[in-house]
């Protein structure tokens, strides 16, 4: 029997959809992929691709998108009419949808949304209001919309459920630990499972025989130990905001560092609503620090690539490329640490250092930094292998070795992938056949 | 013409001084050292102790202590008191006074305390409320009582002004940063002082080419990146709240923890004054957390202790070995983990690991662990010397090397002396004579 399984990654200001098929007990296939962008930043477009065809690109959208049900509603609607779609000819041929959300407390497995699980999961929010709510949102539209499909949520913390308890413990009063579920959590962990999990496919061992050292850096960014096969580590916390730096979020800072950053941080922030509590503290470190803050852009591309220009630019370009320097070595340097720290933590039994992210995948030049710096412990990359780690010998679509030819310990790129990890785990749930 | 140096370190329940001989250009020699206690758990006690000669121990003292002026008094008259202490019969005898003083800002040198310095310390109290009144009230006292001498304040922070700007910058606003002053300072550099010239001295290296990863573990704890004698990272941040977990400091932890620990917490806490304003989250943080959080003792050494007793001692020691283990073992993690992190800083150019402060010189049994761990980047401890460091071939009263034989690393143990480093940098400084 085919089904089709819906992946949906709702962003802060994006609805992405990706849509497979599978037959039980199978991987499934990817047939299509859409996405609406630019909710908060008004004409939303649409893209649209099947299979390897794009069908639709940046097509602005003219009918009133309000929010994550229109969006979803839109989707919808451009899968079902598209006759050359086979697979999807009404909502009902929908078999099971799966939804990244990003806090999922003490959940260690994805979990079936029922009426009593949908409570569970707003509970959540508490911990995690900047991250949660649009995910929640979008599994609202989808319960309402599709009333005769499975809804499941894939955590990006469940992954991490192995940390050991000396490691996930904060040195804080135990029993308000306790009560206020004060501890690391972790996230990122849809595309940990799916990088330790391609990369002992790629080194032909199994999966709970690797450790890897995995960085998962894109505009959130973060570092995680694993240790056969399992989350054994990993850098951030109770939240997304510990550990490194990303696009928007400051990463791990002095905890009293925002009480001198502006007065009254604990007071509630104007994004609060009667149910959703952000103080301002979190709204600064989470959306107006990182490498936005440091050289007004997100891009960290156009970081990388000035990071290394020449300054024969005139002042103003002196300045601006001092900036993305100062960011680029500021990331590198933060990255580096935790190859150490993590390298430490597995005992030196590290198979290899895996890069994966946008920025992970995409920045030669960041891997050399970062190689730079823990070559000593034996990582060393090949340089032209690193330009184009597609083209290196032995390369998977997903997985490619870039590491020098004589280093002790590999390097490889990972193309991570969270929609088709969250539907791979719901084609392989018996309990949803 | 000899001259006499007091050093004084004022805690927040006690205060010490130790008392210096020095000549000019020579290194001082210490004579006396004297302290009294429990200022916050009256009745107080007094210790002083002449060469190696104890004359006092534990005295009660009865008069009423009010604060430190008090206890200053009391030093200053055992001292003056003393006929068989030759060096000083009057309070003129005392020439210079230095003052440990943990915030200093941007200031990159000890420095005479005019009224002048004396408003711009003031001023540091903004940054750090917690950690300067203290050494504050006492250079007050002493600018009266010793209105001959010459006051001299040290700071902790000095030996770090030459952390790298892409290490000391934190990933904020950049105008904020710079208007409220937000950037890595450090802090036990008295200490790391000490250490790089003792261990330099001890390999017969020239301090300028040693580079090493210095820990000062104590109740406060932190670790430090030492490249070419010169500070390059440290775990302390803006305060010294950041890094390592202490005796009541939960050291890093996701930024927006202290926010779900408790309502209001940047609400100021009643230890707060109309000139020093502390926050609830600072006052956790740095008070209410750290192993006596997790163990309800401050006393590492039980800890250490008791984290691999064998568990027969009934429910309730087993409850409590439990705590003392989950402490142990996550101290011992974070630690290893910055040796790993300091290890790819220096880009494996290690000369030595470096133990030092209350737990570094005498925890056997935490160097053990952090080692075990940091064992995969080439450092190896002989379990003889560890166990008795003064006993190794070649020791020092001051530096032991405990490496094992075959270690590719150094691993040593410094006996550190913030108070001699003070004295010893005002009796070599020209200025002062």
């Amino acid at each position: 029997m085919k089904r089709v399984i819906l992946s949906v990654n709702a962003g802060s200001s994006s609805v992405k959809v990706s849509v497979y098929s599978t037959t039980k007990g199978k991987e499934p296939t990817q047939i299509a992929e859409l996405q609406v962008s630019g909710l908060t930043a008004p004409p939303p477009t649409l893209d649209y691709s099947r299979g390897s065809k794009t069908i639709i690109k940046r097509r602005e959208v003219k009918d009133n998108i309000d929010g994550q049900d229109d969006a979803f509603n839109l989707l919808l609607k451009t899968l079902t009419d598209d006759d050359e779609l086979s697979e999807i000819s009404s909502k009902d041929d929908i078999n099971v949808v799966c939804h990244r959300i990003v806090h999922g407390g003490d959940f260690t497995h994805h979990e079936v949304i029922s009426p009593d699980t949908y409570n569970s999961l707003e509970a959540l929010n508490d911990l995690a209001p900047l991250h949660n709510a649009k995910g929640l949102e979008i599994v609202k539209s989808c319960m309402r919309l599709l009333p005769r499909a499975t809804n499941v949520a894939s955590f990006d913390s469940q992954f991490h459920a192995t940390i050991p308890e000396h490691i996930r413990t904060y040195p804080i009063n135990q029993d308000i630990a306790r009560s206020n579920k004060l501890r690391k959590y972790g996230f990122h962990g849809i595309s940990y499972a799916f990088i330790v999990r391609s990369v002992a496919n790629f080194l032909g061992k199994s999966v709970d025989e690797t450790n890897i050292i995995a960085l998962h850096l894109g505009s959130g960014a973060s570092a995680c130990a694993i240790k056969g096969g399992k989350s054994w580590d990993t850098t951030m916390g109770l939240t997304p905001l510990a550990g490194l730096p990303g696009a928007t979020r400051s990463g791990s800072v002095d905890p009293s560092l925002v009480f001198h950053y502006a007065s009254d941080v604990g007071k509630l922030s104007p994004a609060s609503t009667k149910e959703l509590h952000i103080s301002r503290a979190e709204e600064i470190l989470n959306k107006e620090s990182g490498w936005k803050a440091l050289t007004g852009t997100t891009n960290f591309a156009a970081i990388a690539a000035a990071s290394t220009e020449s300054d024969n630019g005139g002042e103003a370009k002196k300045e601006q490329w001092a900036k993305y320097k100062l960011a680029f070595d500021l990331f590198a340097d933060r990255v580096s640490g935790f190859v150490g720290h993590y390298y430490v933590t597995l005992r030196g039994q590290v198979d290899a250092l895996v890069f994966a992210g946008g920025i992970g995948e995409r920045s030669a030049r960041l891997r050399t930094a970062v190689i730079e710096q823990a070559g000593c412990l034996g990582f060393g990359i090949d340089p032209t292998r690193n330009e184009d780690p597609a083209s290196s010998p032995g390369a998977s679509a997903v997985v490619q070795d870039i590491s020098a030819f004589d280093a002790r310990h590999r390097v490889l790129v990972c193309n991570t992938d969270e929609q088709f990890e969250m539907a791979r785990a719901c084609a392989l749930d018996e309990g949803l056949w």
